[in-house]
């Protein structure tokens, strides 16, 4: 058995925790890193270290991002010092940082890197940025561009997002370890977890080659509705879906995904739209998707995984010659 | 009136403290940069920040470096990270690093770096880098070059010294605020502080057109003995100067010194070699030179102020056509 995730930051971080506590190191997480920027000289990687905090089990359960018990000592003195504090950099997480930027301008990939930094933190997942090539989502605001922390960080997501880019999507490249998960002949599900599908799931997407070698894979493709409601369980998907005119419903997520997922999970309080979802060629399965606990995470992954099962036996079987 | 000090780190910066608490922004604060390196990607100045942080009032009073109430979260995760941490980098200290070796990676001046530094720490005295260029002392011990951090922290000075040299320092220049420091009609002296006269002033003086600037200066010179009873207050001076032969009593200091300074503050415990130091052609005044607090550091700084005072009457009256 061999589960591939694709996940952004606090959402996918959880079920893909979830999925861990399931298959261990069965489990190949893909991470976005069109999100990634260089602030104080530092490289900084908020997806890749939302998913390794959150898997070394020491991410902030209050805030999803950082490190539990985080101390701000650094950035204060950074402030005193007349230098920015717009994005909160704890202490031990600039260890991170630090590490990464000294690796990463030695010439060093990503992907070795972040394999070590999980390594040390006792990860049995492997977690893999989705390029070691350079991209970076751009919000478009109206005529400005917006880098994505200035959008998401600085300015709050408190502009109106009238178009999404991912500079240096077309010339990047998966890596070697990317495409060989993608590739492995014991795949049995590729899961997107419930990250933003615009600003997450999507810039992975965007990296030539995958969305191609995901359909082809030829395993179940099942999605987690980042929306419950109408509105996202944390963070602006809901608004960008509204602001991009799509609507923020979870047919809205099957409509975007249409094409490459196969499956559906939404939450209870959306089962009224599963005829609509299923309308549109993907099969749904509802149930109570709001991450709170430890617990919420592995049952939702089971969940996920049994759901994968499903899809897989539909498949064989509609793979048939039908009985006479 | 204006006065010069050159410093090091500890001893250095406490006289320095002590200058500025009497003359404030009269003084100006020359400082060894020999003792910089690139550590963790980060750009270090450990005498620089030892004498920022003593003047702004907010040094680690046990250690004499580092920064008061210090936490060290980020170099715990270092640690975990699998990191170097034989380098102490307290979070606060951090923020000095990081926002130093920003603005240096994107082209500044060291000098206007520091200024900048001290202006928002508070801090009335002019720091000067003693060079915008790059200088390394190298240790030699035996047919080992070494680092100077990697000999004097890493390996805590248990190897002996042979020899030592300033990598760079042929080719480096004096910045222009140094040379206008050392040129102003204002200057009525300048101090050499109780630094390791080997490690942290000779890096100083071997800045081309430094040393013939000070003797040039035409006003008095006067050193503070780092060696109290043939002992360093602190860190390996004695311990060099016996590896080199030369001893360690503070008429080693009065040696090394001859051609450059006019006057030599000893400790009341070795008034006995005061003679042997007069013999040199160097003035003596003795004194409880040992710095436990900012009491002591204020009244040595008046009593080498006051000895300037001495050796400028002296050499105008010298100066005179003697009476019939």
């Amino acid at each position: 058995m061999s589960v591939v995730a694709l996940a952004g930051g606090v959402g996918g971080a959880k079920l893909a925790d979830g999925l861990m506590r399931c298959i261990g190191s069965d489990l190949t997480v893909i991470v976005n890193t069109a999100d990634d920027f260089e602030h104080l000289g530092l490289c900084i990687s908020p997806d890749l270290d939302t998913v390794m905090y959150t898997l070394a089990g020491i991410a902030n359960p209050e805030t999803g991002w950082g490190i539990a018990g985080e101390t701000w000592h650094a950035l204060e003195a950074i402030a005193r010092l007349g230098g920015p504090d717009w994005f909160r950099l704890g202490d031990r997480d600039l260890a991170t940082h630090i590490l990464r930027t000294r690796r990463l301008r030695s010439g060093e990939r990503l992907t070795a890197i972040t394999a070590d930094l999980c390594g040390a933190l006792g990860i049995a997942a492997r977690v893999l940025p989705m390029t070691d090539d350079r991209v970076r989502t751009v919000v478009q605001s109206g005529t400005d561009r917006l880098p994505f922390q200035d959008y998401f960080v600085r300015l709050k997501c408190a502009v109106p997002v009238t178009g999404l880019s991912f500079d240096g999507a077309a010339s990047a490249s998966p890596s070697a370890e990317v495409i060989a998960a993608l590739a492995d002949p014991a795949l049995t599900a590729i899961v997107l977890c419930p990250s933003n599908p615009y600003l997450s799931i999507d810039p992975i997407l965007a990296v030539p080659g995958l969305r191609a070698q995901i359909v082809e894979a030829n395993v179940p493709v099942v999605a987690m509705s980042p929306i419950i409601g109408g509105a996202a369980v944390k963070g602006p998907a809901a608004k960008i879906m509204t602001e991009l005119g799509v609507g923020s419903s979870v047919t809205a997520i099957a409509r975007h995904y249409r094409g490459l997922v196969t499956g559906l999970m939404i939450d209870d309080a959306d089962a009224h739209l599963a005829g609509e979802i299923e309308a549109l060629g993907l099969r749904v399965r509802t149930s109570a998707i709001l991450m709170r606990d430890g617990n919420d995470r592995a049952r939702l992954a089971e969940e996920c995984l049994a759901f994968v099962g499903e899809l897989a036996n539909k498949r064989s079987i509609g793979g048939r010659t039908p009985s006479p």
